[in-house]
């Protein structure tokens, strides 16, 4: 078997030859994927049914087998997936900035692919040719390290994938599974420095820390949300419900969920009521002022502040004013998503300024932090760090640039 | 004495502040800086001169003394690098992109500062006043650790910095210097996850080691320069010849320097004798094909093609195609700055297209991958990673952004 360093070299070598790909090859590269994903459906559900078996017969909870789960439904979504990252414009060769310098010499940003791009990832096998798709668009390798539970489904997939790649004449090595899943090999993984450009790991804290730990290669992190709707005293309060039932209900497991509610005692009298029945089914935990006005409300912890729940649990807080509220989020937050409902317009301002996170939502729901719906078509992550990126991932995070000078034979003074 | 957290949060807390300070507050704080650095120039230059005469009778190597030492001309420079950027465009608030969703949802992308900037540095105690002016300019605060050579000279500087920020009613703590120099709080200082946002190394190879094997924040790497001058078939061998002389010549000892001259067989019967007697001075060293047209070029070892010399020493390879130079670029190059001479268009878009690196010369010097150079004013360091910011790193790249979604009560459906 070949050692993960050659394995990574073989994604650089395919990286050089993707970079500079034309945009309809990388196109017909994409669709041939997806055909050919189709077209050896049977293939891949069996290598897939495998997985399910051994997970089922070792005993793994009914929500790890479901997300390891594919289906001829699933795998037509891997399919239109690809078709649909075809569809987008590629971010490749787009002049950022371009300027010309007093002594004529002439300076353009340029994005380019950022390389080998390195991802860990948990259970779900979809990833697999959803990562190798985005990351084939943006003129990237795919380097991927899926987890040893998923490993049939991840080789079945792969396989399939580098042979539609292939066969419009993109290397093969467009995408490069690493097969080995020991705790070693994922160490050797995250320090392939200079073959790796980019590592985003898609997992729990604790793969978190083990890249924080050993990594030596750049890194994106794909945090936590504990995302905060503040209601403000000026707020709609019609709005204010209708914006917290959809934070929390609407998809309580994902980071950009709904966790915490901070509201101005102003309102809170009139506006915890309503939502405690809005929300019903959902456990409350809150501040001695929001109980004292909502009984239901069972006390929340220290504890309870910072906690991302991915269920249907939403703590409760009642503050004397904005300054509070802020003052509030900025000390709890993740940095994922925050949100204000207010008519005042000096007091969206302010929040919009002040909150220091990924996402600020102004009368809007915490739900929309995310690459669909701004726009991009898809997404590889969501960035709760500052650097490269910060928010949603789309395939220009996936690049970066390279400056392109050029003069008439200009040399410093 | 404060513990490194403590003084972390400090930093911290001042970053809330400076994060929303308006440009001419944060103006009047540079020039109020820059006063005070020319007022209190005789307490600067003694501080400084107790760790010159430490230095020098720990048997400091003579340039190291030259590196630490201060001279009223050198405060001067300071003091009229911070006028500098004080003159800059402030990048906070600038609204980097903005569109409008088909649902109504309004995002923009606004570029906001990064937080507190970590900034560990070696001997200049120079680096204390421009690295805290730029932070300051963007909003973050600087949060330092120099060398113990140079604590005088760093606590001189900032103090009077930290007064003359403070008289403008901006946070004294806008600089905050570790005073601590052990090995240890060099360690702790790299892991201050959630109160340092980014770490800039600015030193030798061991302290980039050390960044990437400990520390948890996330940091950019200023790296080593090799940079090749490829002189094509096609070249205007006299143009050639003086962007050669000044790659090599001008300033040998930076980052930017050429170390590697690259030939086409066809030009360099022509070339090479020429450029040995242009590099009058200059150690050189090459392969036989080299050898065979210029005897005085030493035999090249393998390791000096690899080799960031910042010295008079030049490596020297004769290749039989483009595709030769590029390939032999690709391996050896640090991804800093390479540069073409040619005539040729096609040639010159194959080289800026396909090799990687930070900056891509097209007739023009190596020497120009710089900041000032490049019209930012003034530069924090030069990247040779690619995430974040790639090549010289001015306010922009001290800057991260942040999505405000403005909708009218918008939920996901």
């Amino acid at each position: 078997m070949a050692t993960i360093t050659e394995l990574g070299q073989r994604a650089k070598q395919a990286s050089r030859a993707l970079a500079l790909a034309q945009t309809d090859q990388k196109d017909a590269a994409l669709s041939s994927a997806a055909d050919l994903l189709m077209q050896r459906a049977d293939e891949i559900l069996a290598a897939n049914a495998a997985d399910v078996e051994r997970a089922s017969a070792g005993g793994a909870s009914s929500s790890v087998v479901d997300r390891l789960r594919l289906s001829p439904a699933r795998l037509e979504s891997m399919a239109s997936g690809l078709r649909q990252v075809a569809t987008l414009a590629d971010p490749v060769g787009e002049v950022v900035k371009g300027w010309r310098r007093p002594n004529g010499l002439l300076i353009e940003k340029v994005r380019v692919p950022l390389g080998v791009v390195a991802i860990i990832y948990e259970n779900r096998p979809n990833v697999t040719s959803d990562a190798a798709g985005l990351c084939l668009k943006s003129g990237n390798a795919a380097f991927l390290r899926g987890s040893s539970g998923a490993l049939a489904s991840n080789r079945a997939i792969a396989q399939v994938f580098c042979e539609g790649v292939a066969k419009v004449g993109l290397p093969e090595d467009s995408l490069v599974l690493v097969e080995e899943t020991s705790y070693e090999s994922a160490r050797e993984f995250m320090r392939l420095r200079g073959v790796v450009d980019c590592l985003i790991p898609r997992g729990g804290p604790s793969l978190i820390q083990a890249v924080l730990e050993n990594a030596t290669v750049p890194y994106v992190i794909d945090g936590d949300g504990n995302c905060h709707l503040y209601v403000d005293s000026s707020a709609d309060l019609k709005m204010a419900l209708s914006l917290l039932v959809n934070g929390k209900i609407q998809r309580p497991s994902v980071c950009n969920a709904t966790e915490s509610l901070v509201v101005h005692r102003e309102v809170a009298p009139e506006f915890l009521p309503k939502a405690v029945e809005a929300l019903a089914g959902v456990r409350l935990v809150g501040d001695d002022a929001s109980r004292a006005l909502a009984p239901s409300i069972e006390p929340a912890t220290e504890e309870d502040w910072g906690k991302e729940y991915l269920d249907l649990v939403l703590s409760v807080r009642v503050v004397d004013d904005l300054d509070a509220a802020i003052g509030h989020i900025q000390r709890y937050s993740s940095g994922h998503t925050e949100a204000i409902v207010t008519r005042d317009v000096l007091s969206a301002q302010r929040f919009a300024r002040e909150v220091d996170a990924a996402a600020v939502m102004v009368n809007a729901s915490t739900r929309f932090t995310d690459g669909e719906q701004f726009g991009f078509g898809a997404e590889i992550g969501i960035s709760t760090q500052k650097l490269h990126a910060r928010g949603p991932m789309g395939l220009s995070e996936l690049t970066t640039t390279k400056y392109v000078v050029t003069g008439n034979g200009h040399v410093r003074a």
